[in-house]
């Protein structure tokens, strides 16, 4: 929970404005009222309240409305946010700290970060209709392999400080020799890194030490370590410090004990310091956000993990690969064995999702923009700033801590920082307060000559201490991107620690060097792919509605995006206001006593919420109870998250309507009596139903000690109808980037905000206890979703609610002929989403599920959820905001299909339309064509398409990768049913590493 | 010239920010430094300064470099472009006067306004890889034409006022019977409408009159007319004042007597008032601003025009009609019949432009996303707020000086109208200083009670006083778009004044009612075009470059978007500064003494420039000057606007090495002694081609006592090189939207500044003396040009100018041997463009020209300008944005036409693929296939277009219209030179339609 000062911000005191307009919820719902009288029709109702109150169980009614403003209107939203954001002061931030100001090139900006063809993406799981960003994505990956020094990177990790606390985990499983061992980590780290390390060493029962490194192993560990082993070490290069640290004593010590080394890396610096891999490192982590990501108050920023080769499979996290379709072209795809081996469940098709794809491909199309010689140009601009800064203050007589650094230096002012601090502050810079004597100053791409002029002043040197610039590569109006890469006098960097190996030096970093180059790039790229600016995006599960431009249009505002999350409290007045409001709205709509927006995706909700209940067991005596029971039908996510926070998981088995087996859940209490911790369930359930029985279910667990967790993924379902705190629900988490418009971005950001109890509000996670590496976890896009509040007010959230169940009973009711809708509620009914059960007519005609998605593919639609949470089906969500007319196009795709289907006959199988789809134009162009069916079968099977027609760019990509890529859940839950403790807690960090990277956008 | 306060706005003083970053110019010019080498070693040059000085003759060579700040980055730019936009003041704006305040819907602000896809595209001439801005357009046209009642509406006008005057020249032409007689203008007309109408019926020797029209024409001027005749009278509904006139009595009078009527109607009143159709007029004009465009400081804005059948021919600018491609597939296409007319040249095609086409698209995307039921609901609003606001000041015992009105009230206030309007600002509302005594009050789309609220108290009036609503439309949650249509009180608007027929009722406007649909909407027709970015787009004379996003970012920040253009002064000290810093500028880049911005298309420059000259010889009693010599490689616009500017024709030869002939230019001067006003000349000259002999010629006509007037067209061939105010010219007039980065916006807006030298400063336009609606012309695009030159600087810019002949030049050798280049200097080389001479290919193939371009577009490419200046040409010119992969990859695409064409013959041309193209992929992908190449031929002649290719959404067009949609630039001038004066005005005004609404972009 954050803490919100009351400032006094006018929000909301707006009367109706623009009052001419429709109303903003007439923009984000999709049907029009008639259409909606259609639908009902063709559903027997006379009224959307008819079909609501067949549909939601009486028993879990709100009685009440939401207690939120009125809806505004857009203009009236952003006035109110323009005030909140005039409420945040922008000063230059040297703050450092793992934050660092960047400019964002103009062009990436707009074309990427504010562009619908980016940011409405889903999850790469389709790779046909994504190659655009899984090009990017695999640029990020070079990008990072280049600049570490480490063959394999993954496609980005939710923040650097759990990152480096994924480091930790993976070190304990690939670790065989030393997994029980102790990890040390190097008293030089990030203090947030540390402290996330810590939290999740803690509720594993990890042994995780801190000491000082920098000299190597301490002796006075040796006993210990002789003893116990160890595992790991975690090195920080930089240091938090700013010391450029030779680590060499360290890692080679470690090795020889068999350990492995992880190391937190400034990315910016391995432009110049010996990258990671060359140092001996197994892994290495950290942040991309200087690579062009605003500040974002914290987040959202892309992290990074890199391992050498032979590690790939125990990489967490997405991993992009190149793979080929099926005329022979190269194409990429998600890659995904790492996973599999983990998960062990020998059919399973991971959900994981990449965590910050949005800000990855940000940081990806910055390294392409600059370059190599442009990178290592910034790289040497913040070391050259921060050494004529440092030359000044040693002119001065000031006394850094440190000879080495790149681009931080601290100052030792005895008693004086905070003097200095306040003085730097009132000449317009942001310095950090490290202690009441050390002075943090950061140089970044932006700092210029007046700003070390100011921070200058702070300490009373006068502007004439500032030495001259030796190597002036001041902006030069020639045509030339060539840098002085050669010429800088880099003697803050000890040679040793001097980099002298290339990178980046693939021609797509080589390329792209005009804005017009770039701009086409990005255009080609975004095109190749299929997102909701285009098309419905039916993914069960997942929530694809509108992400409306005016919920978009301030994150990039500077009053937002420039602030350092480390900024002083009484600069980010407006922040602070725009977070407490929006947790107390979350909190209301779920009928919670408290909520902390920091989980920065739904897995670290998750697992933020049952490690409070874990941590409430535990502080009320009863460590005991370490249950966690999760029915079968729930996210695997779920499963994973319990593991993590200690909890072991007892699966409850799912009745034949999909429900909890009410039998089988008393049974499981009775066989873990005094231990049940927790039950966590979702609702509606992942099948799509509303359970009746759920406030029975609640009160059993509950008689039995335990808590009620209940998983927010379907909360689309709920919102203005039923609130989870109030029918039975201790914690829950929600998923901004479902059911408050965040944007999937194409594999995040997501927002995974947590809502407690009034008892449990004592364990939410805070800025001392934190769970990400930032205080305010993904705060960059909360905007989004306090706007979506704001501009459809709490009638207007209901009514979206009602629509998502209409559009959803329709679908079910128009297709659940032609494919059986796998389980309703007792009226017939479904909640927002459907499963369409596909396994008779593959039986009969050997068409796959699969085959329907890539076929859906040829009539312009985005795939449906894939064979969660029941294989050989499909699973699809509507959501509000798809219209009548969207809605029938999609119908009439699903049974053009449906008659295919029917055509086609095991042996006709391999030949036909659906085995052979998707269709790109240069299959259905060629010159030679020996289908069974004609080339207009295949590109036009409705005539609607002949005015507006996606091509993909490639055909099928490598079917057995294809079943294993296109889920969007998490991993079924029994494997993790673990009798040996040790092994449970091994793969539950394996899976863990998936959850980081996946909740974002599937759960 | 503007008025720039000489306020201390503290630009332009930064350090090199930003110095780790390539320097922008880098951004802006495609080419690397490497790749100049290359380019030069094939052109043989040893260098970049070698190759200028070989190219530009050195007589005209500029001896020290520009005078303008060192280049910035783009965030220092920006930064500097913050603080000005700090020094407007944004104020609820209710002055009216032809521009209200209007809510931009937020998705059409991103999508349209904020999109490169629909702000950098070209002219729709190619309408295959246009059909989705003539869609749009179409739009704009169905809504003004269904709006206004008249069936005919043109695809916007430059602002209303020239629209007004456009249509006092349109009823001297059509209203054969009176085409001499006498225009009245009503007195209720806005005070900028009747003075741009006054200065063009001045220059015109036409007699317009102003009277008080609204009881009728008035008696005392019956015996004028009896005399005179009448030709027409200008009404406008609602009036200056406000006032809804009954103009039935004014309306049948003029009939009576033979004349037409024009009304100036405010389009948004007309969803509540009799339209001007229905009224009997015969033209209708207005703005559209209203439409969801933002104020802009005035412009740039779309205004329209509507006629009825019948005097379609005589309607100026372009009108997208409906037609069909080669397979009988419906497709829009510009019509052009209208225009060809008056040219009378039988073989022209017309390069006439839409004048606003972005901001008419961005009005027709309010009408689609409102719907009639929203367009109706918002005029409601304006005239409720209007009608509480009346009944309040009434009850107050204020006298309204209307009782019939739509949104506009005048209140009387006897000696108190300064103080009212000073309360009202210091309440934070902007009213209309109408006259000492009296206040005019505009209601709009976004006027709320509090706005009401602050008027009311500006009148000493209380809050009480605001009567309640009526019929609350408030902002509803509900998911209705239907508004109370029927239960507006509208007592204010007289019962014979109301609108009884439907509008709007096309689908377009009844569909696309949700964001997602409307998002979809637009990306399935930007999807449709090509524009600049995905592919260059090489038309000669029209200068296709970057537009770079930092360049564009601030025209949509409030503080410049927001602002009245009768906002007074104090609240605008930012735009004024920065309009005459940028007038400043342009002086020194061109060597002249003073600039104007007001122009709002290259064509007004042209007219404002002229003008100027005329004026000077009259006031040196030297009227008789009245020839101007016009070289007949001009441009057609050259011709137009001089007959505009009272000026006639005479036509100068070009000699075979396309300058001007040196001989016909000193016998055209003799036999007009004494007669020379002027000489128009575009230099370097539409040939492509640096003319050494320049500074002679324009000798030659200052000593015959003429003007200079050097077009600056292709002032992208000279800046930093030469200065066309320092090698002998008066006037020029620039090209913002070509030379300074100003986007095409797919036909607009453009911007052309009129520079004099120091004798012509006075006859400059003026707020006083305007030729557009509003004193500062186009301002709101102007940040985008300002940007440009502090982002180059005077180094940066002129580096640009090297690189624009290094690529043309490039261009030409590669390109040579296959397509000869018509005319090159002496040295053999080309300016900035080059023209590539097709004519014996096509006399040996049949492949035509314009084959060609069509063939272009099945390589993914933008035609180049055909047939101008000469026919059977293609004029390439590639600007220095595009890189040399880019450049490469036409020139690859040209050579593998050029081996086509070789390969064809007369006979084998009809089933040819040169013929056949473009080729959409429903053709590509049909069935069967029974041509005479294969489909890979036809879709994929080089391989790169199998990773990248753009499938146009329809085939050839109409190949009848499509020889004359084509061309770039203006018609041939011939046609001008007339014996008879009355026909020279008549075919000039003709003409002058065109050039209103074309150079916006073809100039």
């Amino acid at each position: 929970m954050q803490t919100t000062t009351a400032t006094d911000i006018p929000v909301s005191r707006h009367e109706p404005r623009d009052t001419a307009s429709a109303p903003f919820t007439s923009r984000h719902i999709g049907p029009r009222p008639s259409d909606a009288e259609q639908m009902l029709a063709e559903l027997g109702f006379d009224s959307l309240d008819d079909l609501v109150d067949a549909a939601v169980p009486a028993d879990i009614r709100q009685q009440m409305p939401l207690n939120l403003p009125p809806a505004l209107t857009e203009a009236a939203v952003l006035e109110d946010l323009r005030t909140i954001a005039n409420r945040n002061i922008v000063k230059t931030q040297m703050i450092g700290r793992g934050f660092f100001d960047t400019v964002t090139p103009p062009v990436v900006l707009r074309k990427v970060l504010e562009n619908p063809a980016w940011y409405t993406a889903y999850t790469p799981y389709q790779p046909e209709i994504s190659q655009g960003r899984l090009e990017a994505l695999l640029n990020f990956q070079t990008m990072v392999s280049d600049l570490t020094g480490l063959e394999i990177a993954n496609a980005s990790m939710l923040d650097e400080s759990s990152a480096a606390a994924e480091a930790v985990l993976l070190m304990h499983r690939a670790n065989k020799k030393a997994k029980d061992g102790i990890t040390l980590l190097d008293a030089d780290l990030y203090p947030q890194t540390r402290a996330v390390i810590e939290g999740r060493a803690q509720a594993l029962g990890l042994d995780v030490r801190t000491a000082d490194l920098a000299a190597g192993l301490p002796s006075e560990l040796g006993a210990d370590l002789d003893e116990k082993g160890l595992c790991g070490i975690v090195l920080q290069q930089p240091g938090d410090s700013g010391r450029v640290h030779d680590h060499s004593a360290a890692i080679s010590q470690a090795k020889d004990r068999g350990a492995m080394v992880a190391i937190a890396a400034d990315l910016l610096s391995l432009a110049l310091i010996t990258p990671p891999g060359e140092q001996g490192a197994d892994i290495a982590v950290g942040n991309t956000q200087r690579f062009g990501v605003p500040l974002f108050f914290g987040g959202p920023h892309a992290a990074y993990m890199a391992v050498p080769k032979g590690l790939e499979r125990q990489l967490p996290g997405r991993l992009v690969g190149v793979s080929q379709d099926a005329a022979g072209r190269p194409a990429y795809r998600l890659a995904l064995q790492t996973r599999e081996q983990h998960i062990r469940r020998e059919k399973a098709t991971s959900n994981i999702c990449t965590a910050q794809a949005l800000l990855a491909i940000v940081a990806s199309m910055f390294a392409v923009y600059h370059g190599p010689e442009g990178v290592t140009a910034i790289a040497q601009h913040a070391h050259r700033q921060a050494t004529r800064l440092a030359a000044a203050l040693e002119t001065e007589g000031f006394q850094l801590i440190q000879d080495a650094f790149f681009d931080t230096i601290q100052v030792s002012v005895p008693g004086l920082a905070r003097t200095v601090v306040t003085a730097a502050e009132a000449a317009g810079v942001n310095l950090r307060l490290v202690d009441a004597g050390t002075v943090g100053i950061s140089c970044d791409e932006t700092t210029t000559d007046e700003d070390l002029v100011a921070v200058l002043s702070a300490f009373g040197a006068p502007r004439e201490s500032l030495p001259a610039r030796q190597d002036s590569n001041a902006a030069s109006t020639t045509n030339s991107s060539t840098h002085d890469a050669g010429s800088l006098a880099s003697a803050r960097i000890p040679a040793a620690q001097r980099r002298t190996s290339r990178f980046m030096t693939h021609p797509v970093f080589n390329t792209y060097k005009s804005e017009t180059q770039m701009l086409r790039y990005l255009k080609r790229l975004s095109g190749y792919d299929l997102a909701l600016d285009r098309t419905m995006i039916p993914l069960g599960s997942c929530t694809m509605k509108l992400n409306a431009t005016a919920e978009m249009e301030s994150i990039s505002w500077p009053e937002f995006c420039s602030i350092h999350p480390f900024a002083p409290d009484h600069q980010t007045e407006g922040w602070r206001f725009l977070l407490g409001d929006l947790e107390d709205k979350l909190a209301e709509i779920t009928g919670y006593a408290g909520v902390s927006i920091q989980p920065n995706a739904g897995s670290q909700g998750e697992y933020a919420g049952l490690l409070a209940i874990r941590r409430y067991h535990l502080d009320n005596g009863e460590g005991e109870r370490d249950i966690c029971l999760i029915p079968a039908s729930a996210h695997g996510t779920n499963a994973a998250s319990a593991v993590l926070a200690g909890l072991k998981v007892v699966v409850v088995a799912t009745a034949p309507d999909g429900t909890i087996d009410s039998a089988d859940l008393e049974a499981k209490i009775e066989a873990n009596a005094g231990r049940i911790a927790a039950i966590m369930i979702t609702y509606p359930s992942t099948h799509g139903v509303y359970d009746a029985d759920v406030r029975e279910v609640c009160r059993k667990v509950h008689e039995a000690g335990g808590q009620v967790y209940i998983d927010g993924a379907n909360l689309n379902a709920l919102v203005g109808l039923a609130q989870p705190g109030q029918f039975g629900g201790d914690v829950s988490h929600l998923n901004l980037h479902k059911t408050f418009c965040i944007p999937h971005g194409g594999g995040g950001p997501g927002v995974g905000p947590v809502a407690v109890a009034e008892h449990l509000k004592p364990y939410l996670p805070t800025a001392e206890q934190p769970i990400t590496a930032a205080p305010y976890g993904s705060a960059g896009v909360m905007p989004i979703s306090w706007a979506y509040l704001y501009l459809m007010g709490g009638e207007g959230l209901t009514e979206a609610t009602r629509y998502a169940l209409l559009n959803a009973n329709y679908v079910a009711k128009k297709l659940g002929d032609a494919f059986p809708i796998l389980y309703t509620g007792e009226t017939g009914l479904v909640a927002h989403e459907c499963i369409l059960d596909l396994r008779e007519l593959t039986a009969k005609s050997g068409v796959t599920a699969e085959d329907v998605c890539k076929r859906l593919i040829d009539y312009g639609f985005h795939a449906p959820t894939l064979a969660f949470p029941v294989t050989g089906t499909l699973m699809v969500e509507p959501t509000e905001s798809e219209d009548l007319a969207e809605i029938d196009r999609f119908i009439d795709a699903m049974l053009a299909i449906h008659a295919e289907m029917e055509a086609t006959t095991p042996q006709t199988l391999a030949d036909s339309v659906l085995r052979n789809a998707p269709h790109p134009a240069e299959v259905l162009t060629a010159d030679e064509w020996d289908r069974s069916y004609p080339r207009s079968q295949a590109a036009y099977p409705v005539d609607s398409l002949r005015r507006d027609k996606y091509f993909p760019p490639v055909g099928r990509i490598d079917g057995a990768w294809g079943d294993r890529n296109l889920f969007c859940s998490c991993p079924p839950i029994e494997s993790f049913e673990e009798s040996d403790p040790a092994d449970a807690a091994a793969s539950a960090t394996a899976v863990a590493d998936s959850i980081e990277s996946s909740s974002s956008v599937s759960h």
